[in-house]
């Protein structure tokens, strides 16, 4: 609706068009609203085009060819070369070469108001998207998400390097990849282009991978790492990079060189609100938005943030998640973030190969909050099921149990194809389901799914004969 | 201990070595009870040697060829032919060529006893094993499992049909085969034998296959088993079997005659019962033995019977946890069935291609049950992460929800890879967690469990746009 002073009126107005962007939209759209969202480049939104989707469609062939190859009977009829044009073209097809007209019809459907271009807020509840101007009536929902950070090394702004844009999108894999940085973004990629026959050296400051997954995560993905021919250094810094025509050239502490054809810079990601008029409000610009468990800017009443861009959890589906949360209590539903599997608890999957995925705590996390916890591990392999599956791989289940309320608040799986095998564990850490009570959950033979039976009884037999009746009596 | 009057006396007498026996067996010994477990064939059971285990031994080669065609890049390297001779192997070497020996260490760590003979009932508390007789001081455990059902079709006891055991054993794919029933055995092993090279026709006497799940279910994999080239026949009754030779002539109703080489009968199955001693303890013999939900038999203090025996379940997860809930009990831990997730609601896979992976309640049996239920559907690969998977193939995901009480009381999913879902609906239903707090288990992006969050939307969507937030006021 126009204004008498020429602005564009709506219920609410959300900016930025990525998977929350849109889910809280769509939803008060959906519910009758007058919304509008405002998106500069593609609907969508980073995971649809540089992010989890590409990712997993350059991962996802090499990984379903390499665990044909690991059963008898199939693995001769597997021995061809991967197609790496058949795979890129794969990876076009999933990303819709990079045209977000495929987007568009979801958001019709729900009544949202498209506009393209820039939007910065402009005082209380008031949006510019260039000269245009957008008043909001209930909320304004910033999901503008994060960009790649650029650490401060010398050269390294100079030197065209890939974030993960350039690197999910490449047309072909370079001859020589640098990977800085050993987290998702990294190893998914450094093991994306060395199984499409880039040669890839990744880089890590800390001593191990994935440093906030359990230790052992990162160390078996570094071994499947290495073991495909990816050059693998930790407790190594980048002190200069230099582009030299088509190479580029990494200096580490130390005075070592690595040269290669392209440098993916994988360290971190920025929330992108130094331009988004946050002074106009008295929010200073640049930082993450800090929201309540109902994603309400802290100290306003009509800003929400959600995804990436409030600091909580760099996940589409979190983003999602606290999308509908927004939405909800924007249409008078109060929603509050489950507090067991949100923020650094949130459900998480690495898709390498062994595949790591998380949700809740790890050990030390939970050491960390004070909890009186014990882990219990059991081998991913040796349960019957996985005499079917990828036999020569390593993997370890491991779920965290709450001493004191008996109940599970972590749990990690690393191993071929065990990111399906996160859901019961959420289901289980957010439900609050007793131990006692989960024994009774019989896991379908021959599933892997039995890792359950088998952490269960190996917890009985660590804590003692009688852990789950005490357990049982207790609930 | 030998006795005065020349028997063996332990503290339990375990009848039958296969899963659930073992079990049974290896808690009660691990806890320092004086355990004999008595076996006539081979200590691992029906299921490690005729059954779950060579039946995917079987289907899992072509299972993992089959999706790595389905994937871009993939599918070029993978166009060879299955190597049978190496499927077969394989087979061989999971049923360790029918040898038990590997799994008699477990036994032995446990300190139980092995007793090889068949074990006769002989009086309270008494087990004879030919001429040897045990006594068990606490409790007789049964667990004999079942045969293969012969029906009384003229003809056929002569007719050298296969069972299980032969069709999961078979040196080499018969060139014909005639599969008699379209439950799991012969669903399973229709499709195995079709993808090693047999020409396979399936007879069902129903109006569709997999008569216990949900319909879908059973439409979908007999589309599939169609498409592989499987002759399927619905309503259609064999009336007569005559054995030529090599040759085995099936008549069907109606006067059609189907000839093959091999005719595998997979009707159902049947308690060994018949030649166990029951009646020495008053018991009817031939019959599956009733027990309570302690797993003791209905009118005794001292009989227990787990597994295939009991009726409750034929399945192997289902007679080890049971083994654990008769162990519990003989302990004096009281430990009883969860009623939502046993007997005919016991977690189950079907591992064809779409596999068939279902727990607790079918729409129809729910509404048998008497329960206000009501079914939401999704399809399995409408989500983002099925991209990367088995794209071609069909599938459904099914929650039926308990309107009164707002739970999931019932899960089918069907579709390529679906049996490791299972589980987080089995923890779903057996810990009752409330729709409502189910919506904050939120799956990862982009894994294919995502199903939970367009299950749980299109609730919400079909029965208002509050009714999850109207289930959390309830809770």
């Amino acid at each position: 609706m126009e204004r008498a002073d020429g602005t564009q009126e709506f219920d609410v107005v959300v900016i930025g068009a990525g998977p929350a962007g849109e889910v809280a939209a769509g939803r008060l759209g959906q519910a009758g609203l007058d919304v509008a969202i405002v998106e500069e480049h593609l609907v969508g939104g980073e995971c649809s085009y540089y992010g989890c989707m590409p990712s997993k469609a350059l991962l996802r062939p090499d990984e379903a060819l390499a665990e044909a190859r690991r059963i008898p009977g199939a693995q001769e009829a597997a021995s061809g070369a991967l197609d790496v044009e058949a795979v890129l073209r794969r990876r076009d097809e999933v990303i819709h070469s990079l045209d977000d007209s495929a987007q568009l019809p979801w958001l019709e459907e729900r009544n949202v108001t498209l506009v393209r271009g820039r939007g910065r807020i402009d005082g209380e509840r008031r949006v510019l998207v260039g000269d245009e101007s957008l008043t909001a009536r209930r909320a304004v929902i910033v999901a503008v998400g994060t960009a790649a950070a650029l650490p401060p090394i010398p050269g390294l702004a100079e030197a065209r390097a890939w974030t993960n844009r350039e690197a999910t999108t490449a047309g072909a894999p370079p001859r020589r990849l640098i990977v800085l940085g050993g987290g998702v973004v990294g190893v998914e990629l450094a093991q994306a282009w060395s199984s499409l026959g880039s040669s890839v050296t990744l880089v890590e400051l800390a001593d191990r991978l994935l440093v906030r997954e359990e230790p052992f995560a990162g160390e078996q993905v570094a071994s499947a790492l290495r073991r495909r021919g990816v050059d693998v250094r930790m407790r190594t810094a980048a002190v200069a990079v230099t582009r030299k025509d088509d190479e580029v050239v990494v200096q580490l502490e130390g005075g070592q060189i690595l040269v290669a054809d392209e440098l993916l810079v994988a360290v971190g990601r920025r929330a992108v609100t130094d331009d988004l008029g946050l002074e106009t409000v008295g929010i200073e610009a640049g930082a993450a938005l800090t929201v309540d468990d109902g994603m309400k800017v802290v100290g306003s009443d009509w800003l929400f943030a959600v995804g990436d861009v409030n600091g909580r959890s760099l996940l589409t589906h979190m983003g999602k998640y606290q999308a509908w949360i927004a939405a909800e209590n924007i249409l008078g539903r109060e929603q509050r973030a489950a507090v067991e599997a949100q923020a650094t608890l949130s459900p998480r999957v690495v898709f390498t190969d062994p595949q790591v995925a998380a949700v809740g705590h790890t050990l030390g996390s939970a050491e960390e909050a004070g909890l009186r916890v014990s882990a219990v591990d059991y081998g991913t392999n040796w349960v019957a099921g996985a005499s079917f599956y990828g036999r020569s791989a390593e993997g370890t289940a491991r779920i965290v149990v709450d001493l004191d309320r008996e109940v599970v608040v972590g749990a990690t799986f690393t191993g071929p194809d065990v990111a399906e095998f996160l859901q019961a564990a959420t289901i289980a850490i957010v439900g609050k389901v007793p131990l006692a009570r989960l024994r009774h959950a019989v896991p379908a033979f021959p599933t892997r799914s039995e890792i359950w039976l088998r952490l269960l009884e190996t917890y009985e037999t660590e804590r003692g004969a009688d852990a789950l009746d005490r357990a049982a009596a207790a609930a």
